[in-house]
């Protein structure tokens, strides 16, 4: 059987898994393709490092990409490097030298996926990166190909792992933000630095690409409000459960009137939501649209296994190609003017967690805030006072996002009044 | 722009459904597939009845299939008439005739899809039928192509909305079966003849072609255990509730060593799982594979729009195959020998629920009729009495099929014992 020969740049969990799973499923893939998919060639950092996994799979180890790149056998490169550079100038140079790339890589196809997407077409290569998202959930072909025939408003998704766990954690087990923070760093879920998963800033990524998919338009990562979970009082959490809701992180792009807003942070779900039963590590991304109106998709985020799975589909669709000869069309064709949402037309429900001084006459005055602001109440409750202390929740009606920030800078200069948190509650 | 020219067979909702969204969409669509696609001729039973409807989108209506065969300009003929005849002749007619078929039949794929997939082969025409299984859930095209990397080892999901409305009724609300059965009916979700709902078969025909893309197997309808949900006693709804448990209608396709086995009945799921959140009329598949480990797909089972966006996908499918050149390959092309589990094979958990005369010993005796057919108990309750009878529940460990069977047998020999339920436990 002819073979197709495949390069993967990075050898770590994701690029082990990838040899490991053509090998595991070569007969059905085969069937599928008609070629052999071999890894022929691996870029590490080191020759030494990974020589029984290389000796195990057959496959040559070069510390030289130029070595990959003048190989005219390999057809496909697969980066697995992650971060920018060089995996940026690696993916450019492959593109350029006729070779279709795989990649996994969302930092870089949220922030240079147009000029990589150019050059894909320029050169009529393949560019394919499912994996970039939500690892083992298959979104990106979902939105470009099964609804492609619908009209997609609104796309929000628990896109990272590391703080769902630490939020399932925080609302079952009345964990702290410390102590689940400190669980996901021993399990290997969250880096020696959080920061980019806690701050929201992962799942803005994925924001970014999901937000090209669904309504064809490119966002900056600027225009993406990113709120995280830093420091979230597991008081607010155990709140929003009385009150029938899980707080979970969504990353979120929501199309209104052909414009587009798009943000990260903590909403409060209601708990017979499907995205409420999303617990620990795993991911979702939960669709509106106007023919199937509402579909979820639910799978791993991360992990060796499940994102080698979805690049190895990812290298299929190439074989399948270049088999066909219709190699060189993009992954996601729907392009449209990108248009940003103004803050007085992003429309939500909000949540309102105010440490007050506990004496009369304090709910009059979160109340006479929320008025003044044009927004109303829908609830409003007091947690346990310890005597000097209380904490006033607040639940509005639909208000503006500009309505909503008005809101918090006018608590915010009460001097007895302090902001715990605002978060989104959850609305169709 | 070029047109691409659609029949569609049968105006009802679906097929209705059609045209508005060809249009509603069309910008976007044209981006996608490089043409415009209309619908120029409907099939229907009497001229006189969709006048209007066809008016409003320039359809001309015919009575006369050969009319629709005899265009040459229609590429693509949309089946949605439903049942076995005539929507078999006339799908094997259209690609006989060099046309391109989508169907939303899940009877006709079930019982005959072997053979209309070779017909299609045969004159190099593509065959679509997404909508077939679970409406508006891309679950087929999913397994296709994104999980074609992966191992799938069991595909388990509430493919029946009709029967999921009632059950959540009846756990919910504590209706009894003929009151949900009553409003199913006047809701539309159920027909005057429940019988395909309630029975399971409509679910095992989805299961039938479920099998076939994720296992590569036909399986024969009559191989399919099929067990509804037809006179369900809510009591036993209630008692598993009480245990940790949300009672589903689950069809199911498992691979074990090679082998296939397929069923549709009432099972146990973990009140966490996310199958257990899927409420009223809403469909979820949940597949279980080696790489991606486990993911599920949900939305809308059926309804109107949904389905109709679901054929409109297929049709900007076989658009882009007409455009690129690649017409003629198989939606699913995995391929396998069909080989069944014996009930010897077929493990699971079950739970079994016994009207009992109220008397000493019972318990012992049901405990010995587990452990006689080699099984062991995990928890068993006793619940209230009415002085005379009393309600035993058991839930067992892992067992087979084949014990299963002889249990209910053994429990049905005893005079004194009446087997209300055995129901599969969900395991992993």
């Amino acid at each position: 059987m002819e073979k197709l020969k495949v390069a993967v740049l990075g050898l770590g969990t994701v690029g082990s898994g990838v040899p490991l799973i053509l090998k595991e499923h070569q007969e059905k893939i085969s069937l599928v393709t008609g070629v052999e998919i071999v890894v022929e060639q691996a870029l590490v950092r080191d020759e030494a490092e990974k020589v029984d996994l290389a000796k195990h799979y057959d496959i040559q180890l070069t510390t030289d990409y130029q070595e990959i790149l003048s190989n005219p056998e390999i057809q496909v490169v697969v980066e697995l490097i992650g971060q920018i550079e060089p995996a940026k100038t690696y993916i450019i140079q492959a593109l350029e030298s006729g070779k279709h790339v795989v990649t996994a890589n969302k930092d870089l196809l949220a922030l240079h996926g147009k000029e990589l997407v150019e050059t894909a077409n320029k050169h009529q290569r393949d560019l394919y990166y499912e994996a970039a998202v939500a690892g083992g959930i298959p979104i990106l072909r979902t939105i470009a190909n099964s609804l492609a025939a619908d009209n997609i408003t609104c796309v929000r998704g628990i896109l990272n792992g590391t703080t769902n766990y630490m939020l399932t954690k925080m609302a079952n087990e009345g964990w702290s933000y410390e102590q689940a923070l400190d669980e996901a760093q021993a399990l290997g879920f969250a880096e020696s630095d959080p920061t980019n998963d806690v701050d929201g800033i992962d799942a803005a990524y994925k924001v970014a690409i999901l937000t090209q998919f669904a309504f064809g338009m490119s966002i900056d990562l600027a225009d993406i409000d990113k709120k995280g979970i830093r420091g979230m009082s597991s008081d607010d959490i155990q709140m929003a459960q009385q009150l029938g809701y899980i707080v979970k992180l969504l990353g979120s792009s929501k199309k209104t009137n052909g414009s587009v807003s798009a943000e990260v942070g903590p909403v409060l779900v209601p708990a017979d939501h499907p995205l409420a039963s999303v617990q620990n590590e795993m991911n979702a991304v939960y669709v509106q649209s106007s023919g199937v109106r509402e579909s979820m998709y639910y799978g791993p985020g991360a992990g060796a296994k499940p994102t080698a799975t979805s690049v190895v589909s990812d290298i299929i669709t190439v074989a399948k190609n270049i088999r066909l000869g219709i190699s060189g069309h993009m992954f996601n064709s729907y392009a449209s003017e990108t248009v940003l949402t103004k803050d007085e037309d992003i429309e939500s429900k909000y949540y309102f967690s105010v440490n007050v001084e506990d004496k009369v006459g304090q709910f009059l005055k979160l109340t006479q805030i929320i008025t003044e602001a044009g927004a109303s109440i829908d609830q409003l409750i007091q947690q346990k006072s310890d005597g000097k202390q209380a904490r006033i929740v607040a639940i509005t009606h639909l208000m503006t996002k500009a309505q909503m920030a008005e809101v918090a800078k006018q608590i915010n200069r009460v001097s007895e009044f302090e902001l715990v948190a605002s978060y989104q509650v959850w609305t169709d």
